[in-house]
């Protein structure tokens, strides 16, 4: 294990890189995974990562000393003084442990034949990342990043996403015009308006959802792709929930009529 | 309106231990709101707050201007230097309006007649603004945060609950114990084990929803307190939800049974 303590090494450069430039993580093809939890994922999922670094103190905890074991010949491990580490390290409380991974190639640009989410300028992050959670959670596989979405692979969506992103096919930069052309099921928006509620709304199908930016909601052209739009029922007062609260309300809702109809199924068989 | 320029101005070091420190907050019984939705909020909702503060662009802006003319006569208003702004605003991107403001005075201590929410140890001030958010939108009127979660009155919960506040009776600090002692209806807690589905459950009466924290979960004496456990239904290969997801899932499953029991009653009359 190589120590490194000063600020001008340069793979402490390419780390203040990753973690703070989104044009400097598409130009290497890479990121940083932060703490033990993703980087226990991503052994399991993908392999050992190129490299490996650890704090000064985190080298010392057992969890982490485990991980480490756990890298193959071709990891390469540094670690760094806890200063040092806290200075390169994308989160505010930084766990000890990170890793550089390569960024997966993406997946072809075609959907499967189940339900896909479309995000247009989701802008925060951590909204971004507990989006894309809540969807591997609830069974989607395809997501469709439009243009001013903030980046899947940075490393607080990376945090929020708590290893989603292995369960799911990320599209980024998504045309989504272009690949939901021929969409078999509904593609469906929430608008606070719309006279039709989420509740009314048959999702034993396929479905398309379309979310949108935290404040502005969904630009014109990617409204225009919706084929039905709904609300969801609010209390008097309140005007709209968080992109990704309101995400969890649609995909949920999705879950729970598919298991009734299943159920249904299974019953009358 | 006084301009100020130095950092070592009392009232500069007031916004700044305001803003950083929940202990001061505490002390003073004030805080701060952040940007224009949110002092436009609290005009409507409250009436003027003692301080308003804006930066020298952002008293350019029309939609500030006319903010700062709906003041009252006891409103002090002062303006920084941008650079000053944006090193005491709470805030990653300052929108060039805040307000000092009183904490409103703590609910009565018992519960209404309908569902309530109870916090336990919620770390992250963006995951409990926005379930205050979340649990507003869904029609919960009392919010119990016991001991261990974030102070819902810092200024990043105020920005994710982007008002919510003024519609809920916030319990803070609560005795959850003691509280819902005697509580009529259910007190239900998620755990991914449990054998009873989120959506078997019959949750047309009022609910006590409890949420736990982010990594750890409920704390083993809140959890005591639950008379049902239900899991929420997940896709193989995840293993759960970000808290404020699974909140919005719990809150709006009620929600749409109770939609599903107002429509049955009034098609029956």
């Amino acid at each position: 294990m190589k120590r490194i303590s000063s600020a001008d090494n340069p793979t402490v450069k390419l780390l203040h890189a990753l973690a703070t430039s989104s044009r400097e993580r598409r130009k290497l093809g890479q990121t940083l995974l932060d703490g033990a939890h993703l980087v226990d994922t991503w052994l399991i999922g993908v392999g050992p990562p190129p490299l490996l670094v650890v704090s000064e103190s985190g080298s010392r905890r057992a969890e982490i000393a485990a991980l480490l074991g756990r890298a193959g010949e071709g990891t390469e491990i540094i670690e760094l003084s806890d200063g040092l580490f806290a200075r390169v390290s994308p989160v505010d409380t930084p766990a000890g442990i990170m890793a550089v991974i390569d960024i997966p190639p993406p997946p072809a640009a075609r959907l499967g034949s189940g339900s896909c989410i479309v995000l247009d300028a989701i802008q925060e992050p951590g909204n971004l990342g507990t989006l894309l959670r809540t969807a591997a959670a609830a069974g989607i596989r395809d997501v469709l990043l439009g243009e001013g979405c903030a980046q899947a692979w940075s490393p607080r969506a990376l945090r929020a996403g708590m290893g989603a992103h292995l369960a799911l096919a990320i599209h980024e930069p998504a045309a989504p015009a272009r690949l939901l052309a021929g969409f078999a099921g509904d593609i469906v928006a929430t608008a606070p308006d719309a006279p039709e509620s989420l509740y009314e709304l048959d999702l034993r199908q396929p479905v398309a959802w379309l979310f949108g930016n935290e404040g502005a909601g969904l630009s014109p052209e990617v409204a225009a792709l919706a084929t039905r739009k709904v609300c969801i029922p609010m209390a008097d007062r309140t005007e709209s929930l968080n992109v990704s609260a309101a995400a969890a309300v649609c995909l949920f809702e999705q879950v729970r009529q598919n298991m009734a109809a299943r159920k249904l199924g299974s019953e009358a068989t």
